[in-house]
């Protein structure tokens, strides 16, 4: 029977929600076409399964995700009274399901080492675009709302904001993978309290509680795991990999990698290549974790020492020694392990710049120049969490930490 | 065999922990006694179920969780070096076992509406004297622990502190039970960090970001459990169907109850009277939820229409209406509020004292004059959370907040 | 604004699915009715919790969650393209709330012990009755289809049949309560595979591995919890408090006891009377585990010292040991334990039947003359799932297990 | 200080139990050696992700689980009086981390594809063979428990049987990644009812059921997992893919791969080459997910257009048609459909056999030649668990369950 065919939907198995319904024919196209099923080989948080081992989640699943909770807010806010059309819905589906999808291999491990001046926002929007084409202009209500350029501008906000379900998503999924229980948060609370008024995006004030816990809990997170101090040595040292491995490269040495990655490794493709030559962006939609790792593997009996040892510290992870704290390393100290290292290693001092280093990281927990938080009290006020909430007091919520680290090999000091 | 049945562990399930068994024959000869057996008949969380219909579970439970966690700290603290005789395990447990042993029927919602000056715990600690007595002095250690007369400090911590097992359990239980799932904190992790310095009890600087979540999500079950706006309104109630119930009594009117709840209502015992007279202490102990809720519901036919009006409020859940705010609420509106209530109900103004009334409600999130949560650095420095956490800072942290609310039957403004 | 407020649900907290929202106003105004209300009162599981700590949980809570679950199915069915109007879906929400709506105190533990030759399910249809005279005949739907009078049969079987939402959430519910996790089962994945041909609820095929799972998990369930031991040992003792209790009311002895429990305990009403005397409901109504133990608390210190006992047993948790075994035990054997029992309690031989007895519990995994659980094969053939399940065939599946068991005080054999 | 540096236990964080301590040097030793790491690459379910997206975790990942299991049935049985000694401890550990280590990239999938007439058992034997000389024999008695040559029979149970911590962790492990919430087991309640007598290890009877759940469950993630037929369209496409790349090496056809992978594709190691030259055994040490995956991703572009069709297939999840039945697929069928798929993509009718396959599974939930699951009574009896299920009989537990299935293009019948 036709008509039961379009009602039947296609069902993904995910131990985060259950299962997540796709109704929408066309949804359902984007999620099979080749430039999405890329992100089955791209994880979700790069090396970060060298600490976490459960950590092996992809770029597709969280896109998966963030599209069942665009479901859930949808079907909140429309019982609410508030009008979102079936285009609509199904822009903002589309739009949630690509907003990431000019991430490269390992995420954000590896953005600026493969492609320079690209973000992968800019990325994304290229393939959106790509596709658009190849859609007939189907997409085109998807980017204008991603672009924040369609007059409702609530949709955007569900999409990309302080509170947008992408975050909701990558925390909760982050946090089951991981096994960081404390990064859990009530997802379906804070969606349930989710309303539009004025066409901003508004929390009802019973959610304040919900909400502070989900700002104290991504901080939690990103000090816990996306900025834990062996994660970084981890993803350091495939950074480091891939400057040695172009330097070789620039130098004509020799080096094995599958056909995608030396097409990157032997160019420098820049934002204007990719405008101009369409078909570097379907070199880069055939590269993803496997190009790096498999290539890198190979690279531990390069003989290179400097790409060799790094290779082999990847493989065996023998992670860079870190240390951590709340104000810059003093230059001797970095210096005098420089020494070391180029003595015990016998490299030029020059070279120790791939296993000594000191770099920084920040974080801040609420952002108070990007789209804030809006809590909506019963008498119509509307007022930003940093305002409303009794105790995270904005000048606590806004202030940047920063701390700073030294990588060096085990050892060495 | 005598060496096997030694052995043999008794096992309790728990949704919570999964298992949690007991081994230690004393241990277990506590939890066999009445005095203990009669927390499974007392809510861990009163009337809240009125709210969270799954928070049913009982002082029993809670006292066998805060029990498991001990013993996790106890093997992790040991595993560190830390020496804790096999007798000072047997005492730790008891004293956690025990210390809440002296609360009422529906715990906290009750406090001071039976027994007058005599906080529950210092009922606690007479039920363990009595219990001391009746084991020939073998409770005695955990009694000197309990009331940190003990040598070694740490050990009082870990049973009473801003950090004890006894809050650990309390919110990982409460959390599940009511379904508010943000409450969840990682016990497990943050029992790992537990080291002791100097006969302090510390957490590893690393599990700073657990704490301070612990801390975040304990304020958050406060406002969103324990102080919920409609909790409030049905412990009131129940504190106001005790106060009217006394009051008849005291007019000498005649009162359906158990023998042993009519023991207390119809007189006033006061902390000396517990102290002379011991057999008091015996009928409190015969005192639970039940005799409270059976005789309320009979009073639901009580021909005073005041007492009749509240017990059927409380059994069919028509609960007052509540309001809260900031600050405190405006005389005149509650003024007139109790003109329309005594014209409803055609009674006294005097007596829409058991049907409108303001209260206030207080919490800090971390107490600054209690026992520190006290963080250990790698460098052996021991700071306060208070000052050791880069964004939750002590004046934040340590900041009352007051809520004011005002209850009322629905209708009536 | 009225149109909002019509769209605004209600919702209710629940660890299990985590909210259950209540749009229709009709079902609301059931839930909130004192007949309703009182299921709060009620124990789904007895006594369970003198094994399973956690067992708290109400008949009211699982009402609602097989209410949740059958929103679920309605969801599902009408994606799949059939037909539920609302009505219909008003009805058997309501049908599935008041399904078991005439247990007494302690559910299952006390059927019969309070009223004679009336089943639960025939006291529930009385309620529904009383209901829908209250609600001018709005509940006529529901009640017709309850009682399978409604032409479409698939509506009934979600309410009552092999597979229903009750199984569904009580399976589910009790297994988080008791954390007894191997009695877990995927209702969401059961509800997705659900269909409707020829007016049968069917199973689509590939969802047999759950189904086969459910029924092993109810299994397991009624053995390891419902009919776990030491449950039947307590929940026998009440029982036999229950028996005493009664016979000294027909000996004219005093007795406390709450009025309404009174009532029941001095009379002996049965069918005739419940349907010829309307206000016998009304006071059944009334009646719940508090009235029950609250007075069993007071008959601890009864002159008769077979009730006493008896209930110092229930109280302090001194449960009677239990043997079990496949086969009866010996009329020598329980003799010589009746015989030292008398002597050890100073009883009559005849009544030491109070403490020494022998009973059985049944159980069948799947029963084949009851309304079957279907599977809908992609050919469009349907087969029983005794048939359809390639290793639990029929005769496994339809065998019932018998198990005898012997009680007797501790220390008596 | 040294004697605190030693207690000090290595911890891994796990999703599935919260935390792994190591504290024994020697296993950490173990975890950390290369070829141990190397699991860190291998997916524990190969291709299965691809139907159940979470499913990427890896045998590092699981072997770790297990040794948590032992640690946990170690602690049991020691508290139920058996005897185990520490070195013999160190010995199950070091025995279940390294008891699949043997395993190829893919696990299961590419079994037989790589290397011919070696089991990944035979290859765990090498390796652990080869890591004992390096530790200079210090794992031969984990190699006499793992090949059952230690006089201590239940300690070779708890590494290898029908009940065996394997089985336990990746049940609850596959279960966990999966989503198939079914397939959840009590790990915990299981280890808790394990006890040892005559050297066999045991299931106290009161865990019975657990036991039947146990087999039901792994019976389920068979058949919903497992042998999930678009799982082994999944896992049969990268066969015929290796199958097609090794005809074209034997050909001398040029082919990009990884130097380690070439090494397998261009020879054809067996057994007697594996043990007579060691360095194929450190080849094969350094052959994982990466190097297959990397390079069926090359040839996509292929200019053989059969290899390059199937690659494309796989990576653009393109999986073949599958149909399932309990029959054997007629002759006439498959040539029909042969026919088809040669004028389809122009190949010849010998050739369709990538393309077009019939082959099929089989499992029985419980082998009966194997080590059975022995129940101990309270009387001291034992019984196989087939001869004490009530229901589960031997004649249902035993059979083995066939199933046949037909692969085939989308559109090719």
């Amino acid at each position: 029977m036709e008509s039961k065919q379009l009602n039947k939907s296609k069902i993904f198995n995910d131990p985060v929600y259950g299962f997540i319904s796709v109704q929408d024919d066309f949804v359902f196209k984007i999620i099979e076409h080749p430039f999405f099923q890329r992100l089955r080989r791209i994880k979700q948080l790069g090396l970060t399964h060298l600490v976490y081992p459960g950590a092996l989640h992809t770029r597709f699943h969280h896109a998966m995700g963030a599209m069942f909770l665009m479901g859930e807010a949808i079907e909140v806010l429309r019982s609410k009274g508030q009008i979102i059309t079936n285009e609509e819905a199904q822009a903002v589906n589309a739009a949630i399901l690509l907003h990431d999808i000019g991430h490269g291999p390992f995420s954000h491990a590896l953005e600026n080492c493969i492609v320079y001046d690209l973000s992968h926002e800019s990325i994304s929007s290229l393939f959106m675009e790509r596709l658009n084409k190849e859609f007939g202009g189907k997409l085109q209500l998807a980017i204008d709302i991603f672009r924040d350029k369609y007059h409702k501008k609530f949709l955007h906000q569900l999409v990309s904001s302080q509170l947008d379900v992408d975050r909701l998503d990558y925390l909760k999924r982050d946090s089951f993978f991981t096994g960081v229980s404390e990064g859990v948060i009530s997802t379906e609370r804070i969606i349930k309290m989710m309303d539009v008024v004025d066409d901003q995006l508004v929390i009802e004030a019973k959610g304040i509680y919900s909400i502070e816990k989900f700002i104290i809990a991504r901080r939690l997170m990103y000090w816990q795991v996306y900025l834990h101090k062996t994660v970084l040595a981890a993803e350091f040292l495939l950074v480091k990999i891939l400057k040695r491995a172009k330097f070789l490269a620039e130098q004509g040495q020799e080096l094995f990698a599958t056909p995608t990655f030396k097409e990157f490794l032997f160019n420098r493709y820049n934002k204007d290549d990719f405008e101009k030559q369409p078909q570097i962006l379907d070199k880069f939609a055939m590269l993803d974790d496997f190009d790096i790792y498999a290539s890198a593997k190979v690279w531990c009996d390069h003989t290179d020492i400097i790409l060799a040892t790094l290779c082999r510290n990847l493989v065996n992870r023998h992670l860079f020694h870190v240390e951590i704290q709340d104000h810059v390393f003093h230059e001797n100290l970095i210096n005098s392990i420089r020494q070391n290292t180029a003595q015990k290693l016998s490299i030029s001092l020059n070279d120790t710049d791939y296993f000594v280093f000191a770099e920084k990281v920040e974080n801040s927990a609420y952002n108070t120049n990007s789209v804030n938080i809006n809590i909506l009290y019963k008498n119509g006020d509307i007022v930003d969490i940093a305002q409303a909430s009794d105790q995270l007091n904005i000048s606590v919520l806004s202030k940047t930490v920063t701390k700073y680290f030294l990588c060096y090999p085990k050892g060495s000091h």
